[in-house]
């Protein structure tokens, strides 16, 4: 029996898991990336209490802003409240979030006894904290509402890692890659094998879907992605559970969404710098997510409105689109404009039952 | 008499100037983006004495380091040393270069009046010291490697003065864009003319082919490209001298070749994230120049080798092939690894006269 048919109908039928099997759909299924985050004001209340690893470590927390983002905007599915550098602490890695520069790794990779070093992940044990709040989470949401998991893919944990931190040109990272290619290879590999992993422990504790973030690979050319990352990538996917959708993200992405997908995913999620019906053209029979500019939100309604209908344009009732935004949204973003957002989805996409 | 033709037959038929019209070559021409910087030791001497807007403003100096590049690396062109930033500051913006941050506009756009307030510019007078690089660099140089002028695009410029400073998502400018559009057009009207006559001036002074540098466009959309900003690039390259080749460089613009082919160029610049042979598919007739990740550089030399000839063979000697990197060499990189890479790239595409 596969896990997708031991899911309760209100789940299995709801347009999100539809959608990721490619079904038809009454309409066009909507979530947004980061839509439990600071433009919310329950979340900075939230925040004003609580660290941001705090609150990633506390389970009823982290249930309770994963499940007042989608109460409040009526979007179609939930992500776990978590990050995805959560894995690299039990991996061994110095992990801080500052206020002023984003997350720091203190002890970035530069040797082979560097990545020798690294653990293996229990994930059940050491991130137990996600699992609670991930069945904490799918008891309080509503019971046709599906919960998505997540995990950072392999290479943009390793750029992470080597970086010590975020990067604009992935300069040792690519170093890294370029002189040390087997240890490289053997990085993400225990990198791959650790988000399987996590990922599958996700998908038990409650999560109906997962989505992996490779949100720095559109940083590569495409002879880099097939040559360090597209084996890393397509073996963390196959290891996943049956029946468990997974959504294969990255930004910037355009020159590599062939090779995303032979890596794998149920869905492509994609940013706004590729066009729907483009990428559709290009990847045939696959779902795609996406891809409205999160900039779009700190606009005007009516622009907003008429940006949905563009994309829903391109997507062209085709099954399989979940509709999202490129990227996470912005801290500036007025939520009544995210609400809109969810309504105009709703409402422009609706069509008769077929 | 066209401008062309009055050129030295050493410029006319130097091999940058035969690619830049599609013409056959002896050995595909190499330059490289900021080939006069900080990863070079006679660089940061003439620094250690100097800021870098005082380098830029003594043209004895800019000179120098021009020529100097030119003849440590044996590239096939030069560029004049300068910035794109260079131009806001007659326009009535406060421009500093800080040491830490990068490039800080003091007084970012935010109203109509804020742009109605920036000037015409007059590059022959407010510019004067970047035609005088120009010329006491055009008369230094050997006479058969011609000199390139540069200026930037109306977005990133635009991007520059919104932001005030680099940016990561460009927030504040597509809100610009999305609710004062009239306001933008009306910048980007004014950038364009500026520019247009800026690289004109330089052309005058003795540049032989010009770059428009569009920098950071990948960031947008093809949709917003071609609402907000092509008719403002097109606007440049049409108003730009008749015979003088214009190279037109973004990066991340996998999405957008087809949009900067329409707003014109002689040769479209293309970064890492994109594959020559099918760029070349893509937009036919044109020259393209690019395209090695500067990362590549901080590699070992049998490596950057490999990754020269894969490009070669992308470009499968179509004539009009600049070889360049997809952006600015990186401040780490050795010098020796970038002469290997000159010396490479004519070796490698070295082929008999048809």
């Amino acid at each position: 029996m596969s896990m997708t048919s031991r899911l309760p109908a209100a789940l299995l039928d709801s347009p999100f898991m539809r959608a990721c099997r490619r079904e038809p759909t009454t309409y066009t299924p909507v979530w947004l990336m980061r839509q439990a985050g600071r433009y919310m004001e329950s979340y900075r209340r939230m925040r004003a209490r609580v660290s941001f690893l705090e609150l990633c470590k506390t389970p009823a927390l982290a249930a309770e802003v994963t499940v007042d983002a989608v109460e409040r905007l009526g979007v179609d599915a939930a992500i776990i409240f978590a990050d995805i550098l959560l894995i690299l602490e039990p991996m061994g890695m110095q992990l801080e979030f500052s206020a002023g520069d984003g997350p720091l790794l203190h002890n970035p990779l530069r040797t082979a006894a560097d990545v020798e070093r690294l653990q293996e992940v229990d994930a059940a044990e050491s991130l137990s904290f996600v699992m609670q709040a991930i069945r904490a989470t799918r008891a309080a949401l509503a019971p046709n509402v599906p919960l998505i998991g997540f995990a950072g893919a392999p290479f943009t944990l390793a750029s992470y890692m080597i970086e010590g931190g975020s990067s604009r040109q992935y300069t040792r990272t690519k170093q890294f890659m370029y002189t040390q290619p087997q240890v490289w290879h053997a990085l993400m590999a225990l990198l791959a094998r650790n988000a399987a992993h996590y990922l599958n422990t996700q998908a038990a504790a409650g999560a109906q879907a997962v989505q992996l973030f490779d949100s720095w690979v559109g940083n590569l050319s495409p002879a880099d992605y097939r040559t360090f990352v597209l084996p890393h990538s397509r073996e963390v996917i196959v290891s996943t559970t049956p029946g468990v959708p997974v959504l294969h993200f990255g930004t910037g992405t355009n020159a590599l969404l062939e090779l995303m997908r032979e890596a794998g995913g149920d869905v492509i999620g994609v940013d706004f710098r590729v066009e729907l019906d483009n990428a559709w053209q290009r990847l045939g029979d696959v779902g795609i997510q996406g891809n409205l500019d999160p900039a779009v939100l700190v606009a005007e309604r009516p622009y907003i409105r008429q940006r949905v209908r563009e994309i829903l344009r391109q997507a062209d009732g085709r099954s399989g689109h979940v509709f999202n935004l490129g990227h996470g949204i912005l801290p500036t973003t007025p939520v009544d404009n995210v609400r809109a957002l969810v309504d105009d989805v709703h409402e422009l996409s609706t069509r008769e039952p077929s």
